[in-house]
């Protein structure tokens, strides 16, 4: 259990600080003979990385995915995909200035008191740069699951919330706005609201809702290793993330059986779908859906007190550049993980 | 991944159908030369156990744990702790009606799609009755953990909402009622509610809240295996579980940085505690709080449309007693889990 | 990593001591739909049985294994299969003798100094009585490897060896002695050792070979999990053994590559098999063959110096019946162990 | 059990093949604060590299490895330590020969047959390259292991033996020699067999014994994962490993119980030690030692038969350097895998 490693069949496993040589990953269990699209990974490091639009963190990560095994004449030969993204932002001095603080909600603290040392440069470990290698295996998991759709999008930032049910959506319009909100009005009241929000170098939460179709029935295991159970200790492993609901979530729980209960129709598809696709930890074949909640990212350009390792409270100020709201880059984790997870419950299955 | 163990260092197995010969599990790798305290076991069982008030199900199971290993003159000895108890309500034929009938919103499809054969009769082993094994191996836990102090309560039976924080409660009357919630006034609404519920054959949900105190800082691990994705799974494992969330949770995810950052105190502590105790995976020493939506329960005494195995919709009635709310009895599986993964962590760290 | 559980996907946890009130076991991850010969796992436990010649230990172990879960109208369900055998020779004051006495080359000392407590009374958790729980297990995995043929038998007693190669050997003749020894006069010559041992209280070690055939090429993970290493972590798990070899063994590290490598015929067999059936880690197709060597039992009916637990060295003399020969007994064992690897592999490969 | 990893607490996982563009790993579990020697690591690479002397293979590997993460001024932080060892022989052409051939006694066949696909330069995956992961982590291991010795050496090649007991060695002579014997008579025997059998194109097998000293009493659990079975199933997974003895070993196996007791002084500790340092699955703190068998490498620089992928028998004949004996350069490879397994029991044990 040391941590860094998820899966159980489709396994990654993954290393490297934010301003280390480089971070990387291992995937181990990939089966052979998946001839893999290089361009889809691109495309999926695209939408992780900072810099992309004017509402997410400027800083620059070109990351170049080097594949270093496991793939031989572009197809998976069933050996260990091992990839390494170096690190190009590696300036030290940046960071003097945390190097004996800790800052309020980050991490420095928790790593200090149970590792006895920390690698302070950007959060080291603990900096969201590490869902990078994610977003790797997590495109080459989707490769795997050709007949499963994927899709996730930003629900809310703020109080702001996209209010139409998923099935009222365009999923073709997610890319078109630098939120990843499919209703354009929406998305335009989001971007206005993180342009505010950065301007005055403060952070905004958010919830992410991500949709899998064409699930077949039967994934996931009754008891501890619920399907739903899996998901949302992959999503609550994201940075962030401080709370998961699937099918009618946390409203269910408002409800009453007479009205929760989806009745079958003769095909063995459900009239409503407010088990989320998931019934007793497996799924039913219908629509999986479920919403993630991020808090505002911890970096604020904003004077705050801070504690010293000497104990005493300064203030401090965040530098440079900062993500005013992580949800939209969330999004393509968000999809990473759900991948992973149901890559492992095919290989597990015997689907592929 | 065969689903039916959970822990890594201490790791419980179960197995067993709702009315087969027995459950049961094993408990692996609880240390040794822990004094067993038996009584506190039945009490916690005696908590989970149905017909233990007139607002859950009458079923009858009295649940005596046999232990059949691990324990020497008392005491624990290092070997696995095996245990069973006796199904004692194994009569077939109160089950004939549901033989080939899939159930709305029960786990009798899912576990016909996926393994072609199921133990119809109660749920077999998607029944909430596995759920007794969760407790006895989490009253074991909650003895190795005697310096934490773990509290579960009914925090929601439908919109009927116990909206004061945790600090206000007194966690000594949590027992002094039978829904579990340690508001007097609000409990005795509860009550009303779920008696009602009852009458009409209906089932109710709700959501249980749970406070862990006096946890250690570092117990948690930083990347995939962080602390509140830990217990987030063990939450979500638990029958009729549809969301998780901890500290802020979804209300994080309308806050702006400036107002959820958790400031320090000289000593460490922080001055709010909106990050729910837990800061990037790991514990910070301040309480752990986190709060489980359940949905109300599927099987309800009116009648309801169901699949039969021809494919037909036929009509149902739901037989005998029914639980027309599952919150009560879930508070000490919620805590039962909770002192597993804590546990967990603690050996892993350890802390014992 | 607690340690009482076997296997990834075909998985045996087991508990119990030798004089506790039951031993038994969960077998996690056996396909749904297999139907129990249960007279056939009966088999393998009378096999296994103290008492059944004149040549092994005559402690009386009936061996009746109960089954809790997992099947139903006699098929597996795909549930955790829980199973308990019942002890009936708990008579604690039998061993008050050993309480305060660590026995030569026993486990005594080694789970003092690791637990600090033990179940002495029989050896607690350290006697061979855990294997009955394996050969619970073993018998139904042979039963889901169907076309594989499983073989094991007694090559040597002391320094009487079987000389002839397996090919030379009539399996069938394996059972139609109590020493397991398919060729008539070596079993008598070891039958008649063992018994001249018995009569001087002493023990004698042996060695077991066990021939795989009918296993398909592609079993086996290329680096730590190769077939032979797994199978070989199986047979050293087993009480008292000191070494394992297969395919040319021991012998095969004094020879030349030109006479070791294995050339093929056209049809991908080859024509010697000194590889044993594994080419990196894999099965090729041709018969696996391993030997497995036991030391000589370490309870012996002779006087003996022994430590008690004041550091003072005791004469003690082991008492009633003893084993004076484990080899014979260990024949079954072997073979549910080299089943459960064999099935593990199985569902892992998705060839069931 | 995607079969790339090895441990529990301490867990490596490898990946990269012999003729890919790097090949690396990912140490996880490591814990914080260990002061990172980087000479012993280059030491113990050296040891393993080929071209180190004129009875090794003369391929030039100049395996230098760069560490990626976990490491911070000089360090481990507690997070994984992955790292990469850049292939600088890459030269496809040199096997186009064996494109289409499967090599007597290689994996080429077998991976075929698993996998549908093969990386076929050099063997790919299953090239003995991947060793030089595992002595990298087993280097690291060893710094945690400071009180522990751990000292293995060649003692046999062919039918060459190094008879004496290893308490009649000098370990301080294995490194004065390149067949790594710590005899310098039997040595230069050794060596001079080497030499025969290089320059006829052949290759000859041999056995490695490996002694740990100062294990402290405690390590190894008892059921399943006996110290003996993981030191068993970590040499096993070496290539070329035919055999695994420990303590008394196949010998044992012909020796009676009244010879074979380990009769206890005083203070613990036993008169003789043909346990080998472990009782009952758990090092009793007397010295380890085990004996591990290794085939003749199957590549040889002799004309023999192979089939080719169109099921032909083709003549063929390896090209370039070969590796006479495989023996010496296994020596730091069983010291780093039992450096590996001691290393996850010490961490499990609470003893770092």
């Amino acid at each position: 259990m040391a941590g860094n490693s998820f899966g159980n069949v489709f396994k990654l496993t993954t290393f490297g600080e934010s301003h280390g040589e480089a971070i990387g990953g291992v995937i181990d269990g990939c089966p052979p003979g998946l001839e893999i699209d290089f361009k889809a990974i691109e495309t999926e490091m695209a939408r992780r990385k900072p810099g992309q639009s004017d509402i997410v963190t400027q800083r620059k990560e070109p990351d170049t995915v080097t594949f270093l095994s496991g793939i031989f004449e572009g197809k998976t030969t069933g050996m260990p995909i091992g990839f390494t993204i170096k690190n190009n932002n590696q300036k030290p001095k940046d960071y003097a200035h945390i190097k004996d603080v800790y800052r309020p909600s980050h991490a420095d603290y928790t790593y200090q008191k149970k590792y006895g040392i920390r690698d302070y440069r950007g959060g080291g470990r603990s900096s969201a740069r590490e869902t990078a290698c994610r977003v790797v295996a997590g495109a080459i998991a989707k490769q795997l699951l050709k007949s499963v759709k994927i899709h996730a999008y930003t629900s809310s930032v703020g109080t702001i919330y996209l209010e139409k049910p998923y099935q009222a959506l365009d999923f073709n319009k997610i890319e078109s706005n630098a939120v990843r909100c499919p209703d354009p009005d929406v998305a335009a009241k989001m971007i206005e609201k993180i342009k505010t929000v950065r301007k005055a170098g403060n952070t905004i939460g958010g919830t992410v809702t991500c949709v899998l179709q064409n699930v077949p029935a039967g994934l996931g295991e009754p008891v501890f290793n619920k399907l739903h159970a899996e998901l949302g200790k992959a999503m609550l492993s994201i940075n962030a993330v401080k709370g998961f609901e699937y099918g009618s979530g946390f409203c269910g729980a408002e409800m009453m059986g007479s009205d929760h209960n989806d009745l079958f129709a003769t095909d063995g598809t459900t009239k409503t779908n407010l088990s989320g696709g998931i019934q007793g930890g497996i799924s039913n074949g219908m629509d999986i859906y479920f919403r993630v909640a991020f808090k505002p990212v911890a970096t604020i350009i904003q004077r705050q007190s801070a504690l010293n390792t000497s104990g005493e409270l300064v203030n401090m100020q965040g530098k440079g550049r900062h993500d005013p709201c992580v949800v939209p880059r969330a999004v393509p984790i968000v999809e990473a993980m759900a991948a992973l997870v149901l890559a492992d419950y095919y290989l597990l299955n015997k689907l592929y």
